[in-house]
C-alpha cells in the first residue's frame, strides 16, 4: 500500500464535488455534465448517500438509473471518485433490524433518519453494508469513469459511540483480544479503585451514565475500541474494493482535526490521505487551515494528499453562516495546495432542494448558473488547470510536532489539574510555527523515522509509553532536540501513572522533574522571566519543575512558586532537551520559547515573515520550487524575492525583485530545477 | 360559527377568573360569593382541574359538591364559565390506561402528577376524556348559571409533543389522508436525501432523538400533526357541547403568541377568541401587551374578544416573580380592553394554599379581603361597570401582518443561513408600528380578504406557497402595496426550495431577485443607505438584492456587498411592492423603513405620537368612537385633544382640548355618533 | 449513645488520613507503616472501597492480605478506623442482581463503575452490605488496632436519588407509615390541585419527569424518604457493628453543608460528628471553612468532633485545580481544630496510580516523600503532639442560628417569589457573625434547650411548625431575642402555607405581617433606611411589613414601596422580636443590621476584630483556655492580647501584649484555669 501511495489519478489538479443525482430529474444531468465541463471539473464523488435507491429493498438492486449517470459522465470525461453508498442505511433495514441502531451512554436509542445513525457492532448492520459495497463493486470495476474508491462518509463523524448490548459484546471481545485475560485486564485498569473489580468478562459494562466519573484506563479503552472499530469497518469495505480492483485506490475523506478516530491507524489502509476543511469563516481561517492541511498531510507525508470537501459560500450548520467574499474561496483552496493537496473537491456539486443540507452552499447554487459563485467556480477551475506541473510535488517540514490520538483521548478524559482539550494545546504552537514561516508535520511517536525532522516538539504529551521515551532518548543522543512542554509523559498506555518523579522516563534525558502542577484560572496568572529580564505571559497550569542535570532558561515571575524554574534545557549526547512547565498566554510568547529554545536559523521559507502572508514551497521530484505566496491580510502585502525568480503559475507573468499581494491574492512561483 | 362570534354574554364587560372551590371547605364558598359580589365579578371559570374529584373512579361521577357550587354562584348572581374538566387525568386513569402518557423524543415517559401528562393520540384518554365532558353537558346544560363552556385549558401548553408508539400510529395515519401514497410522501419530503426513502408506512418513525438533525419535511408536519391532534380533541369536546347547548357559547383559552397551536385553524370552531396573558412586569410589558392582544383581536377581527387570564399582582414561575405596583393591573386589563377585549379575567379568584401554584397572586390573596390587590380588584370592577357602552365595539386595522403557523414552524426547524426566532422577526416591527401610531392586524396569507388592509407586511415569510404568492399579486395588481422582508417566500408547503432564483412567485411583483443572504454575527453589521444620507444600522441577515423593473431606496453601506441594493420599491399593476433584504437593528429602524415604503398619512389614530402612550379607539355600530388613553411612561403626558371631545367614562368627565396622564392612568373618550 | 459522645480515642489529637493498601504490593506497605510514623500519624481509615477484594464472590470472603495490613499497622502503632466497605458493590453483585442499580428521574438507570451506583431502597443490595459488614465485624472486633468504625462513605454523596420501581415500592411504605390512611396523604399533600388525588396507594409515583412542577409536598417528602434511607442503611450496619463491639464508637463521614442528609437526624446514630471538608482554594476559604465546621460542631455541641477528610494540596474535581500555597494546609486544618476538632484527617495516605482520582492530593505524593507535600504533612504531624492539651475542650456559641434540612427541602422546591439557594441565605449572615467575632451555633427549631443561646436567628425559615412557632414564642417570653428574616414561616410540616395573615403563628410575636413578598432582580435593588440616615444596600426580595405592635427600625428607600417598614422590632413578655424583610446586599450590611437589632456588647472572643482574622477560644473542663489566632489575611496582622496571656503551645514562646501574626501564621494562646 505504501507503494501506491504516491498516487496521481488524472495527470492533472483533481477539482469536483460531491454529486447527487438522486435528487434530480434525468433533465438536470444533463445540464450538470454540461456545467461541469464548462466549469473545469474532472472528478465527482458519486451515490456516498444512495443505498435507500441503490438498493430498495432486502437483496434488491436497481443500478439502472446509476448506470445512465455513470455513463453521461463518462461520455462528458468527468471522472468518478466512487463511494460505496453504505453512510446511511434505509428505512427498510432499519425495520428489519432495529438493533442496527446506536444507543446513548443513557440508553437512549437513535432512530432512523439522521445519518450514520447505527453502530459499526451490529453485525446485520456489516452484512448488508459489506452486500452493497460488493454489488456495486461487481457492478463497476471495470467502468472506464472509475478511478477513486470512496469508503462510507466521513466514518464516525455523526455516527455517535454506541453502548447498547451488541458494543457491550463487541467491547468484551476487543478487550480479550487486547488482554488475554481478565486478571490483566483488572492490573491494566487499577480495578481495585472503587471495587471496581471483574470477575468475568460479561461482567464489563460499557461506560455507561454513572454516578460518578467511569474508569479513565477503561474510558481510553472504549475510545480505542470505537475507533478501532469503524477503522475494521473501513477496512471490510476496502478489502472488497481492492479485490475487485487492485489498481484503483482506495480511500476515505476523513475530517479536520476530528477526535474520534486515529488517523494514523486508518491511515494504513488508505492510497491517499483526503479530508473535509470547514472552517468557520468567522474565526481566524488562516491558522485553521494550516494546522487542519498540516495535520492531514503528514498522514502521508513524502506524497499529496486530497482535499476532498469543503464549501464554495456558506455552510448550513455553523449559524451565522456567513458567506466567503469574493476571492476567499480561491484564497482557501490554494492554501490547500500549497500545503500538499494535489486538488480541490467540494461538498456539493449542486445545492440540493430538500432535506436538512438544501442551505448548505454548492458549485451550482439554487439560483443557477448566473451567480456569483458559480462564475468564481469557473475561475478556480481554469486556475487548476495552470497548477498542473504542481502535481506530485510535496512539502517537506523541518519540525516534527507529537500528535497521538491515544494522547489525545487519554488527556480529554479523568479528572486532573485542568480541563485539557488536546487541539488546543496545540493550536497556538502551531500558530507560532505559523508565524515564524516555519515547516511543521504532525509526527505519531511510534514514528521509526523521527530522525528526518530537526527538531520535535513533545506539546502536552501526557500518555508516552516506555518504548516511545526510548525512542526519543536515542534521537536526542544522536543529535536531535526536543521541547517537551507541561503534563507530559505522565501515563503509560493503559492510563496508570508512572510511580516516582515526573516525567519518569524522560527525568534523565530532561535532566529536570516536576514536583506539582497548579490548575490555575487564567491564561496569563504567571510569567516567564528570562535572564534578560523579558517577560511571557503564562498560566492555565503552573509546574515547579526542578533542574538536575539542567540549566534554568526562565523562571516564574510570581505566585508562591517565583524565581522557580519554568523553562529547562539539558545537554544530552550529542542533542539537548528543554522542558517547559507552563503555558504562554500568547502565540507571540509561544514563538518566544521556540526562539529561545531551538536555532531556527535556516528554517522555513527563507523570506521575512510577515503577519497573515503564508509562504510555503512545494518540492517536484526533479528538485523544481513551486512557491505559494498567500495573503490572508486585508491590506496588500509586499515581498523581496531576493534571488528567487520565475514565472506566477497563475498569469504566466516572470517574477523577480518586488512581489505585491493584494488581498486574498495568491502568486504561485515556479522555479524550475 | 361565524354568526355566533358576535357573542354578548351578559351584556355588561365580564370581570372575574378561575373559580376552585374544591380546594376549600363549604365555608369559604359562602364568603366567596360574598367577596365576588363586593368586587363586581359576574363571570367564574369553574371545574377546570376537577377531574378527579368530579369522576373519582371509571364511571363514577360526583357531582353533589359542584352542584351545591353551581347553586351558590347562581344564587349569588354570578355566571359560569364552566369547564369541560379534562386538563389533567386522573392517577386511577393513569394507572389503567398507562399509555395515555407522553413520551419525549428520547423515549422517556412523562409521569403523572404534573398538568396535561396525557397524549391527545392515546384512544383511551380521548374516551375518557369525552365520557367526562358528556357527563357534565349533560348534569349543567340546562343550569341558570351556565353561559359559556370552557374547552380543557391551555391546549398543548404543558402537554408535549409526545414520541411514543400511539403518537407513532396517529402520525401515520394523519401522513396517509395528507398524502395517500407513500410516493406522494417521498416526494414531499425530498427523502431521496440521507437515504430516507420509506416503502411501507410503518417505516416512518416520530421525529425521534437522531444523530443529526431530522428531515426537516417531516418536522413541519409532524408539528402541523401535533396541532390538528389538539385542535381535534378540542372538536370532539366542541361538538358534545353543542350539541346540548346549540345557543351557549363554546371557546378555550388560547396562550399569547403560542407556538404549538395553529390558532387560524382553532379559531374556526371556537365562537370567541380569549386567551391568556403573562408578560414579565420586569421587560417593556407595553410592546408585549399590544402584539399579544393583536394577535388574539386578529383572530376574529370583527368582534370583540375576552382576556380569559391573567394575574393580579405576581405569577410564580417568573423568578424573580416581580409585583404589579399599584395602578399597573388597571392599567394592563384596560390596555386589553382598549384592543378590542370585552372583559377581563384572572387566574385566580382566590391563592391557593397547596400545590405548585400557591404562590400564584389571585384576586383574593392569602392575606384575605383587607389587602392592597383585593382593593385594586374591587376598584377595576367599578371602572368595568363604567365601561358597558363600550361593548361591541371593535378595533379596526388598516395594515396586515402576515402571521402564520406553518411559516413559524418551517421557519424555526431547518438549518438555515441564520437561527430565526419567528416572533423575534415580527416583534422589532410590530413595536415600531406602535410607536407611529398605526393600527396593525395579524393576517393568515390564505385570508380571501386582503383587500381590507390598505397595507401588507410580510415579515420574513419563508413558508409562502404559489397561491399565496397570486393572491398577493392580485391584491398589489388591484393597488395594494406590501413590504417583504428578507428569507420570503423560499419554500412551498412541502419546506422545498423553490428551484430558480429566489423569491421565485414574487420575482416579478418585487422586480427584483436575491442572490445570497448572508448570516452575520451581529444586529448592525451593516447599514441601509439611504440617497438623502441617511443610515439605518442592520445586520442578522444581509442579503444581496438584485434590482431588475425595482428601483433601488437604500444600499449597503459596507461588506463586499458595500453599495448593493438592499431595500427596493417596484411598481405593479395599481400599487407597489417592496423588498428589504435586512433586519433593522433598531425599531426606530423599522419605523424608518415603514416610512419610506409606506405613505402613512392618514393612518392611525391621528393624534401626535409620543413614547409609551397608546392611543386606541374602538368604534360602536352606531359611529361611537370609544378612544382609551393609556399611560405606560413614568412621567405625565400631555395630549391635544383637537377637534375630540367628549366624556371620560371613567370619571364622568368632559374632555376637551389638553388631555392629562399620570404614570398608569387610563381615560376613555367617549364621543357618540 | 449521648454518653459516649464525650470520645477520646487516643489520648491525643488525631491524625492520619484513608489508606487504601489493595492498591499496592506489600512492599509498599512496609514503606507506608514507616512513613506513617515518621509522620506523626496515628490513626488511618481502612478499607472504605475495599469490597470487591474483601468479598470477591457470594458468600466468598477473602481476608488474609487484609490480616496482614492490620497487623502491620498494630505493629507501627498506627490505630483503625476500620470501614464496613460497603460504598461501591462489586461487579459480581450488580450482574447477579441488576436492579440494586440506581434509576434517574428520567428513568435511566445508572451503571456499574461509579461509586456509589446502588439505590438503598433495594433488599438485595442491602442484605449483602449487612453480610459484609458482619463479617468484618466478626474478624475485627477484637483486633487492639480497631479504635473506631467507619459506616459506608460519604451517604447519599454520590449516590443519587432512585426513582425507580423499588424506590417507589419503597416510598409507598414509608408514606402509610407516615400518614396512615390515603385521605391522609391526599389531605397532607392538597392532591385536589391539578387532579392529583389517589385512590390507592399503589397509584402514587415517585417525583419522575413530568410536563410541570411536581406536587411540592411529594417532593418535600421524597427527600425526607430519601434521607430516612440512607440513614436507615446507617443504623442497620452500626447496629451490627455496635452488637459486636458496644465500646468501639461508630460513625460516618458526614459532608460539609450536605443538602440531602439530614444531619440533625442521623447525629442521634453517630457517636461522633466526623465530616470531610473541600473548599475551593481559590474562593474566599475562610468563610467557607467556618461555616462548614460551625455546621458540623453544631451536631453535637458540647463534645469536640472530627474532620475526617481533607486534602494536603489539591484535588481532581475543581478544575482547575489549584495547590494550597505553602503554610494553608496547615492553617486549614488548624482552623478545623480551633472550631472544635480533635483531629485532622485527610484523603488520602499515599497518592493513587489508577481510576479516577490518582490526581488527588495525598500525604504521601506520587513523588514520595522526597516533596514538599510530604515535609509539610510532617510537620503539621508534629504540631498536633503540642496540642495535646486542647483534647475535650470545646468551643461554645451565644448566637443559634436556625437549620433545618427539611426547611431547606422546602424552601429550595417549589415555585416561589424568588430562587431561594437555602445555605446562600445563611452565608452571607454567618460571614457577617465572623466578621463581628461572634460564636454561632446552628440549632434545629426542634431543640428542646433554646435557652442556652442568647440570641436566636431565624433566617429565610420558610418551613416552621405551629409547635415550632410555640416554642420560639416561649423563648421570647422568657427573655429571648429573636431575628426572623425574609420568607419565614409561611408553611407546613407539609408545605402548605397558614391560611391567613403571615407569618401566622408569629404575627403576634413579632408584632407585625407581611403582605405582599416582591421578588426583585438584583440584590441591591433598595435600600433600608434607618432614622439616622443610614441606608443599608438590600434586595434579592422586598417584602412589604405592616407593623401592628411592632416599632419600625427602618424603611425603604425606593420603589412603589418607599417608606413601608423592612426592618420591626417588637417587645414581648421579657424578650424582643425583630423581623426583617429584605435581604442585606453586602455582609457589611448584615452586621449593621444584627448590631442594630442585637446589643451585642460581650458578645463573642473579645478582642479588637480585625479582618480575615479568626480568633477562636476552647474551653476545657476545669476553666482552661486555648485561644486559637489564626491569619488569613495576605499581611500581618497584629493583636492586642490585652489581659490575656499564657503560652503559644505551638512553640512554647510566653504570650503577652502584643502579638504578631504573619501570613498563614497560627498561634495557639493556652490559659489555664
Amino acid at each position: 500500500m505504501k507503494e501506491s501511495r504516491s498516487w496521481n489519478l488524472l495527470g492533472e489538479m483533481i477539482y469536483g464535488g460531491d454529486y447527487n443525482p438522486d435528487h434530480w430529474p434525468e433533465e438536470i444531468w444533463i445540464e450538470d455534465v454540461q456545467l461541469m465541463k464548462e466549469a473545469g471539473v474532472n472528478l465527482v464523488s458519486l451515490g456516498i448517500f444512495s443505498w435507500a435507491k441503490l438498493n430498495p429493498a432486502p437483496g434488491v438492486f436497481s443500478f439502472e438509473w446509476f448506470d445512465r449517470v455513470m455513463e453521461l459522465l463518462h461520455e462528458g470525461g468527468i471522472k468518478v471518485n466512487l463511494a460505496t453508498a453504505t453512510a446511511s442505511p434505509p428505512a427498510w433495514l432499519w425495520k428489519l433490524h432495529p438493533e442496527i441502531g446506536a444507543i446513548d451512554a443513557d440508553g437512549t436509542p437513535f432512530s432512523h433518519g439522521g445519518r450514520q445513525c447505527y453502530t459499526p457492532n451490529s453485525k446485520a448492520f456489516i452484512r448488508y453494508a459489506l452486500e452493497l459495497t460488493q454489488a456495486i463493486a461487481d457492478r463497476y470495476q471495470d467502468h472506464p469513469a472509475l478511478v477513486m474508491w470512496h469508503v462510507n462518509n466521513e466514518l464516525h463523524g455523526n455516527g455517535p459511540e454506541s453502548y447498547g448490548e451488541l458494543d457491550a459484546i463487541a467491547f468484551r471481545e476487543w478487550l480479550q483480544a487486547r488482554y488475554g485475560s481478565i486478571e490483566a485486564l483488572n492490573e491494566a485498569w487499577g480495578t481495585t479503585f472503587w471495587s471496581q473489580i471483574y470477575s468475568e468478562w460479561d461482567e464489563i459494562p460499557p461506560p455507561r451514565k454513572l454516578t460518578t466519573g467511569a474508569n479513565p484506563s477503561m474510558v481510553l479503552d472504549y475510545k480505542r475500541f470505537f475507533s478501532d472499530a469503524y477503522i475494521d469497518f473501513y477496512r471490510k469495505e476496502a478489502e472488497i474494493l481492492r479485490k475487485a480492483t487492485p489498481e484503483i485506490p482506495v480511500c476515505t475523506n476523513l475530517m479536520q482535526l476530528y477526535p474520534k478516530i486515529d488517523q494514523f491507524k486508518i491511515i494504513e489502509d488508505c492510497d491517499l490521505a483526503a479530508y473535509d476543511c470547514y472552517p468557520n469563516p468567522i474565526e481566524a481561517p488562516g491558522d485553521f487551515l494550516a494546522i487542519s492541511a498540516d495535520l492531514t498531510r503528514s498522514l502521508t507525508p513524502d506524497a499529496p494528499w486530497l482535499l476532498m470537501e469543503q464549501v464554495t459560500s456558506q455552510v448550513n450548520w455553523q449559524p451565522p453562516n456567513t458567506i466567503k467574499a469574493p476571492g476567499v474561496m480561491r484564497l482557501w483552496s490554494l492554501s490547500h495546495m500549497a500545503r500538499g493537496s494535489d486538488g480541490v473537491m467540494f461538498f456539493q456539486w449542486r445545492q440540493g432542494r430538500f432535506g436538512s443540507e438544501k442551505f448548505h452552499g454548492a458549485m451550482v447554487p439554487n439560483a443557477g448558473p448566473d451567480s456569483r459563485v458559480f462564475r468564481e467556480v469557473c475561475e478556480l477551475g481554469a486556475d487548476l488547470k495552470k497548477l498542473k506541473p504542481v502535481v506530485g510535488s510535496t512539502l517537506q517540514a523541518e519540525i516534527g510536532i507529537f500528535w497521538n490520538w491515544e494522547n489525545l483521548w487519554a488527556l480529554e478524559t479523568s479528572d486532573k489539574a485542568q480541563v485539557f482539550n488536546h487541539t488546543e494545546q496545540i493550536q497556538r504552537l502551531h500558530e507560532a510555527c505559523r508565524d515564524l514561516g516555519l515547516y511543521t508535520n504532525f509526527v505519531h511517536p511510534d514514528n521509526p523515522d523521527l530522525s528526518r525532522y530537526r527538531y520535535l516538539i513533545l506539546p502536552c504529551t501526557y500518555l508516552l509509553t516506555e518504548a516511545q521515551s526510548k525512542a526519543l532518548r536515542d534521537y536526542v543522543e544522536q543529535g536531535g532536540e526536543i521541547l517537551v512542554t507541561y503534563y507530559s509523559a505522565l501515563v503509560d498506555e493503559n492510563e496508570q501513572l508512572y510511580y516516582g518523579k515526573a516525567p519518569l522516563h524522560l527525568r534523565e534525558l530532561l535532566g529536570c522533574w516536576v514536583e506539582e502542577s497548579d490548575g490555575v484560572e487564567s491564561n496569563d496568572h504567571n510569567a516567564l522571566c528570562f535572564e534578560d529580564g523579558t517577560e511571557v505571559p503564562c498560566g492555565f497550569i503552573c509546574e515547579t519543575v526542578k533542574p538536575e542535570a539542567a540549566e534554568t532558561l526562565a523562571s516564574y515571575r510570581s505566585n508562591w512558586y517565583q524565581g522557580e524554574a519554568v523553562l529547562t534545557r539539558n545537554r544530552f549526547g550529542k542533542g539537548q532537551a528543554s522542558y517547559l512547565g507552563s503555558r504562554p498566554a500568547e502565540r507571540k510568547g509561544w514563538a518566544d520559547v521556540l526562539q529561545r529554545v531551538f536555532d531556527l536559523e535556516g528554517c522555513g521559507h527563507g523570506f521575512a515573515v510577515q503577519p497573515d502572508l503564508d509562504i510555503l514551497t512545494r518540492h517536484g521530484a526533479g528538485g523544481e520550487r513551486y512557491t505559494f505566496f498567500l495573503n490572508y491580510a486585508s491590506e496588500n502585502r509586499s515581498v523581496d524575492l531576493g534571488a528567487h525568480e520565475g514565472q506566477d503559475l497563475l498569469t504566466g507573468k516572470a517574477l523577480r525583485g518586488e512581489l505585491l499581494l493584494e488581498p486574498n491574492d495568491v502568486v504561485v512561483l515556479a522555479e524550475l530545477a
